[in-house]
């Protein structure tokens, strides 16, 4: 790797003179200097949009929309796949084994993105930890980016989503997005990946594991991770008894392939990532992978349009003092929320006439 | 009980003319006749009006509107007290058991509401089930109310709000909420109540209970359930377990008490229903029962008003088939969905003025 500020995705070559030149001073690139890096490989330009896409701050809104429509014509050419698994059950150490091997065809480029919802009670891990997967983060072809810090989850999945797409504009074939196993969040990652890998230990019953029914029922495939040394035949075990255990599970498709696999010594990775491209290829075949787009587009849609909505109505000028007002007379008892919200209704309709609210 | 199709709630004597009429054919009241009937204390009246609050019927929602705004005087003079548990720790025979005591109290009134959540993927399970309070429910005295089968949590939490402010319009001074201890709909009841009751079993882990680690920190007060016989020396040592686990769950206020009881024997119920009670009253005092509501009130008024401008935005007329042209551009992948919502909002923008989508 060369000593460069001005990291390039492979493929377009960095000017001798550029890579040479001190840094110079980070500027807000505008869209189009953003959305013109991207599509000649800076990392620096899509580290950048990345900050952009994920900023909640006003003045970035109508930049980060400018951005995607620009590129959009380099989006959805890639393979998405969700990885998840309780802590613990070695997902960083496998995306990174599973980078190596990606890596090995010289046309790959691989992104690693995470979400990781923080409850409303309890904080999230950390995941995309870059210190976790050291190689691939210093790899020029691979694009490793920590969980952003944000509120809810729906926040999380649909700044993931632009995320992804910038991740494809920049080139990179296979998308990983990895999460955590406890549930919510695979719901928000299910709509988001082509292919859903679910990591399990050996040698503990799921419940043990924490993961939940519905986890393993949105699982497409499924890898038995640490199986080495005396874990070797604890995880041939496992294997079967989770093969057993899917067929107590109703799913519609095609049955649930269940590998084992070492990070430490290497083997199985090929199988595991044999099942994905083999779920994935399949998937085109049926139809079904245009199919899972489609539905999650429409989602996406829908989920989109609804936080607009909301955004703009509450953002109306005068409204925030009248809905504080509402709120200080609904504390203090002297209206119930219902008629609060008749009277915010009154003085901001949504569609132009008044009607009382009904819900 | 009189054999009588207008059962009435104690204090008003159903006239013995109407008590002996055959049942009149069932017609939709007025929002005026039903909260006359209400204050009248009708249980036929009341259910009907939970019917009318539950129903998503487009014509149904004014009447509801009106009907809640015709007995907001009558709100809020209740204890609302939730209790939760994994399935199977005897929710349903305790509540039974708790309303028997409170019904000694010849001037209590008691109603049972379950809030119900149906998960994405697997369907909730039956609470609130008139056949497990079998006494109970006919008592005239009590009100037991099944959970409404409803999509969404929020939904579910929202319209039972205004279930409990129609159980305390038809005079309940008691309002008992059961759900099951699966961690997310607590979230939704710790919104609706003023105490919160958690259930557990002796001799259990709560990992293998279940419980969430969330779910305790909400607790205002624990019950170790079925102590009794071989049961009550392990209830105990439960009971030791819990306290000290509360130790480490970082918890604002007063240390939560636990107690141990039994259905079956009816030992410690009232111990248990006297933690509740302590609870309210010592929460009236500090002014904590008060604020509480206030902030229930707050974020009740927000969730409101949330759903009603989504709902007045997809209503417009029209609305529906531009949305679902553009729906079907971004399943066929001609479109990306923030294009595709950038051409809705340009047709039906929210307030007046058309901005570009930049979420």
């Amino acid at each position: 790797m060369e000593p460069s500020s001005l990291v390039v995705l492979p493929g377009i070559e960095a000017p001798a003179t550029l890579a040479r030149r001190p840094p110079p001073p980070r500027r807000s690139l505008s869209p189009a200097e953003l959305a013109a890096g991207i599509r000649a490989g800076s990392r620096s330009s899509l580290s950048q949009a990345i900050s952009l896409v994920e900023s909640s701050r006003e003045s970035d809104r109508a930049r980060s929309a400018e951005l995607l429509r620009l590129l959009a014509d380099r989006m959805g050419d890639s393979v998405r796949v969700g990885i998840t698994g309780v802590p613990g059950v070695g997902k960083s150490t496998l995306i990174e084994a599973l980078g190596r091997l990606l890596l090995e065809d010289p046309t790959e480029r691989v992104a690693v993105l995470a979400v990781d919802p923080s409850s409303p009670l309890t904080k999230g891990s950390i995941l995309g930890d870059k210190s976790r997967m050291g190689w691939l983060s210093s790899q020029d072809r691979a694009y490793v980016r920590p969980s952003p810090s944000r509120g809810s989850l729906g926040g999380v999945a649909s700044r993931t989503r632009e995320v992804i797409q910038l991740c494809e504009a920049a080139g990179c074939r296979t998308i990983i997005v990895e999460t955590v196993g406890v549930g919510q969040s695979e719901v928000a990652v299910e709509g988001l990946v082509d292919c859903f890998l679910l990591l399990m230990l050996a040698g503990a019953g799921d419940e043990v594991q924490g993961i939940k029914k519905g986890v393993i029922e949105m699982a497409d495939a499924i890898a038995i991770t640490k199986a080495d040394g005396d874990n070797l035949v604890k995880a041939k075990v496992a294997r079967q008894m989770v093969l057993n255990a899917l067929h107590m599970v109703a799913r519609k498709g095609p049955e649930v392939p269940v590998a084992i696999c070492s990070s430490a010594t290497g083997e199985g990775l090929q199988e595991v990532w044999g099942l994905v491209r083999e779920f994935v290829d399949r998937a085109k075949r049926t139809g079904d992978f245009e199919a899972r787009r489609a539905r999650q587009g429409s989602r996406w849609l829908r989920q989109m349009m609804d936080e607009e909505v909301l955004d703009r109505y509450y953002r109306q000028p005068g409204l925030e003092a009248v809905l504080a007002a509402a709120t200080h007379e609904v504390e203090r008892g002297a209206l119930t929320p219902r008629m609060a919200a008749e009277i915010v209704f009154r003085r901001f309709p949504v569609d132009g006439g008044y009607h009382p609210p009904s819900t």
